[in-house]
C-alpha cells in the first residue's frame, strides 16, 4: 500500500516539494504567498496572480479586536506555554459568521457562473447590463430560497468597505478580473433594487470573488482566510506579549457577572 | 477603560493597520510575508529582511506526511464541514518535538549571545575560532545541565539537512548573517568534539537562528513555524480533497488493532 | 453593563454554581454526569434520567482507533508538553461524519415529532403501526429531499449495532422511552421498505434519540458526544503514554509515501 | 504489524472496551465518571474511589466567566456551526496558568512523596509534625530553586478556597486520604512560615492531591481538569445559546480599542 502525494517527499539527502528541490529551487527563490498558492493548486502562480493573491491575504490578515483575536489572547493568558493553542483557538472562530464570508461568497458566485456557463448565458466582456441581469437572477433565487446573499453588508462599514475598490483596482492592474469579480460588482449594483436594502459589498466577499477568479478551489477559500488570519493572530499575540490586555478583558467580564436564577427555579 | 493596540483599528470609513491605511497603503503594496513580519515587530522589514524571512517560511512550510499533516487529514475526514478544525488540529502538533525546534534553537542561541554580549566576549566579525569557543562553552553548559542542544540531528537527514547550506547562502546574499547564524554554524563545527556524536545541523534550527538574526522576538519564533505550516497544511488538505488517503490510514490502523489485556487483569 | 449567568459565580468566600453552594451542596453530593446534565438544562435530573444519560455517555466514550483517537495520539507525539492540544485535536474531529450522527439523528427525530405534535398526529402510546407510518413519512420526505437519514448503518456493524438494544433496555427500565426513541425504533423497522436497503440502527443514533427524550437541547447534542469522547480520548492518551504507537503510525505512513507528479506537469 | 490496545476493539457483532462487552457489561452498569477513571488506569475504581473522583470533577467543572469560558463563547459567536471548535477553543486555555495548577500540584507532591518513600522518611499515619517537616523541606527546596509552590493562593479566595475543606471531608469519609493530601495539608500549614506570605490552599491544588492519592497518573492530571471543564464549557455554551453575551463582550472590547503608535514610529 502506498500513499501518493505531490507535496513534500524526503530522502536521506533530498527534500522535494511539489516536485522541486526544496533547497535548490524553492528556498530563496519563491515567495511565501506564491508557495501557498502553488501548494494548493499544484501550479506555480504568475507574478500577476501572486500580487492579487497576496493583496487578498493582506486584506484579511487583521481586523483589530475581532472575537477570534480576543479568544486567542484569552487563551494565551491561560496557557502561555503553548502558543500553538492560542493560535488554534483564534482560528477556530473561522467559521460561518466571520471568516466564512469569503468562502460563502466565492461559492455563491461560482455557482451562478458555472450554471450560466453551462447554459451558454455567461456574459462576455465587461458590459454591465448583462452582468446585472445575471446578478439579479442569482440574488433573487437566493432570497427566494430563504438564503442570505453573502458578501453584502458590514457591521461597521455601512457606507462601503474601503477594501473593495482597492482590491478591484489591483486585480484590474494585473489583468485578473474575471467572471466572479464582474458578477460580484453587479451584485453590488443590483442589491438595493432586488433586496430592497442598501447593503454595500464587503471586503471579505470581494476577496472571495478575487480568489475564485484566480482559479483557487472554492471549497477551500475559507482556508486562505485562515492563512491570512494566522499572520494577524501572530501580530495580536506579539502585542499581547508586549502589552497584555487579556487579563483586563477577563476581569471586566468577570466583574460584570450577575447571577440570574434559572427560569422556573 | 481603553484597550491600546497598534494593529487594526476601524472607523466607519477607514481601516488602519499598523498606522497605515489598509486600502491605500497596504493592499497590493506589501507582500504577505512582509506584512506578517511587520505585524509582529511593528517595523516594516527591508527587502533584504523580507527575502530571508520568506525563505525561512518556505523552508518550514511542508515536510510531507508529518504527524501534524496526518492529524489534519484525519480530522478533515471526520469533520469535513469545518476546515478550520482540521487546520487547527494540524497546528496543535506544533509543540516541543516537531515545530518547537525552531524556537528552542533560537532561544538557546539568543541566550548565549546575550550573555556573551553582556560579558563583552561576543566575537566580532567572522573569525571561526572565537565563535567555536563560544559554541563549545554553550554546548557543554547545556549538556552538563542535562539538556539537549536544539537544532542538531534529524531523524532522516543524518548526513546533513539540505536546507541548511541554502538558508546560509540566502542570508549571506542579503547581508543578514548575524551572531545567531554564526554561533549556530559554530555549534555544528564543535558538536562532534563536545558531544561525542556526529549530529548535523537541521533546517528547523537554522531557521530559528536566521529568524533571531532578523530581530524577531525569540519567544514567538514557534509562531512563524506555525504560520509556515499553515500554508503546508492547506496544501495537505487540498490534496486530501482531491485524492483522499485519510480513510485508508484510518482503516490500516483500525485493522491492525490487537486487544491486549491490561497487565494484572 | 452586566453579563447574566445561571452557572458559576464567585465571591471572596463562596462559589455558587447553578444557584447551589459548590462546596456544601455539590461536591460529594452530585455525580459528574448528573452535574453535566444540570449545567446544560438548568434542571437537576432525576436518578432515572441520570442513569440513561450516563448510559449514553458510556456508549459513546471510546470506539477504539477512530480517526479522532489517532489524531489525538499523533498530536501528543508532536507536542507532549500540551495535553490540552492533543485532547482538542481529537475533539475537532467531532463533526458531521463521526460524532455528528448523534446530533443529526436527534434533530431529524425532533423535527418529525415537533411537526406531528403541532399537527395533532403524534401517536399516543406504544402501538407500532402509527409510529411506523410517521417514520415512513419522515424517511421518505428526507430521501425525496436528497438527504441522508441519520442514525442508520455502520461501517462495521452491518448486522446491527449491539449498543442499540441495550440502550433501549436501559431507557425502558428507567421509564425514559419517549417519542424520539419510539420514532427511531420505527425508522429501523421501515428503513428496508422505504429506502430499499437494509440499514440497521446505529448506536450513535440511538443515543441521539435517547438524549432528545431526556429533554436535552437538540442543537447541543453533539456536545454530549464530545463530552463522552473526552473521557475516551483521555484513555487513548494514557495508553499512548504507557505504550506509544503514534510513532509507528507516523513511520508507516511516511514510509509509504510515493511522489506523484501533478496532472499536466 | 499490529497496534496493541486495551481499550475499544470491535468486531462485526461485538464492541469490547477494557475487555468488557460494551453493551452487556458497561452501558447502564457503570457510571460515566467510573468509566473515565477505568479508561485511564485500566482498573475499575471502587465506589469509594469513584465518589472522591467525581467530587474532584465537580469541583473543577465550572468557575464562571473564566478566560476559557469567554474564549469558548467568542468562538461560538464566530463559528456557531462547529460546536466542537468552541469546546476545543475553551480547552486550549487548559495550560500552565489556569487548569495546570491541578497537575502541577500533583507533580510537586508526588515528587516529594516519592523521594521520601525512597529515603525511608515518608511519615506513617496522621501525625502532623512529621508531615509539616516534609512539607517545609519541599517548599523551601522549590523556593530555593526559584520555583513557585503550586496549589497556593487564589486571585479571589484570598481567605481560603471553600472547596478545600469539603474535598478533604469527602476523601476522609471514603477512606481516600493518602500521603498526597496529607502533605498538601501540611504545605498549607507551613506556607506562611516558610514563604513569608499568607497563601491559602486552593481548590485546584486540593484536587491534584486527591487525584494523586487515587493513584491516577500524575503526568495526566491536567487531563481530568480538562474533562471536568468540558462539562462546564458545555454549560457555558448552552447558556450562550439561550441568552447570548459574546456579542456584547466583543462590542465592549472593540469599542474600547485605542490606536497607539508603535514606539519609535
Amino acid at each position: 500500500m502506498t500513499y501518493p502525494t505531490s507535496l513534500g517527499v524526503s530522502t536521506t539527502t533530498q527534500i522535494t516539494l511539489l516536485g522541486q528541490d526544496l533547497a535548490d529551487d524553492l528556498i530563496g527563490s519563491v515567495g511565501f504567498g506564491e508557495l501557498a498558492f502553488w501548494l494548493v493548486t499544484l501550479q506555480r502562480p504568475t507574478p500577476q496572480q501572486t500580487r492579487v493573491f497576496e493583496a487578498c491575504l493582506v486584506a484579511l490578515a487583521d481586523h483589530g479586536f475581532t472575537p477570534t483575536a480576543i479568544a486567542a489572547r484569552l487563551t494565551y493568558l491561560s496557557a502561555p506555554d503553548a502558543l500553538q493553542g492560542a493560535l488554534a483557538a483564534g482560528l477556530l472562530g473561522g467559521g460561518s459568521r466571520f471568516l466564512g464570508v469569503t468562502e460563502d461568497t466565492g461559492a455563491f458566485l461560482a455557482d451562478a457562473v458555472t450554471k450560466a456557463r453551462a447554459a451558454g448565458t455567461l456574459p462576455e466582456g465587461d458590459g454591465d447590463a448583462a452582468w446585472d441581469a445575471l446578478a439579479a437572477d442569482a440574488v433573487r433565487a437566493r432570497a427566494a430560497a430563504g438564503g442570505k446573499v453573502p458578501g453584502l453588508g458590514h457591521h461597521l462599514h455601512k457606507q462601503g468597505d474601503p477594501r473593495v475598490p482597492r482590491l478591484y483596482a489591483v486585480a484590474q492592474e494585473e489583468g485578473q478580473v474575471g467572471p466572479h469579480l464582474r458578477l460580484f460588482a453587479a451584485v453590488g449594483r443590483v442589491a438595493r433594487e432586488t433586496l430592497g436594502k442598501d447593503l454595500p459589498l464587503n471586503g471579505a466577499g470581494a476577496v472571495g470573488a478575487a480568489l475564485a477568479d484566480l482559479g483557487l478551489p472554492v471549497e477551500l477559500l475559507r482556508g486562505f482566510a485562515l492563512l491570512a488570519r494566522t499572520a494577524g493572530l501572530l501580530g495580536q499575540l506579539a502585542e499581547e506579549v508586549r502589552r497584555p490586555i487579556a487579563g483586563r478583558i477577563f476581569a471586566a467580564v468577570e466583574g460584570a457577572a450577575e447571577y440570574l436564577p434559572p427560569e422556573g427555579a
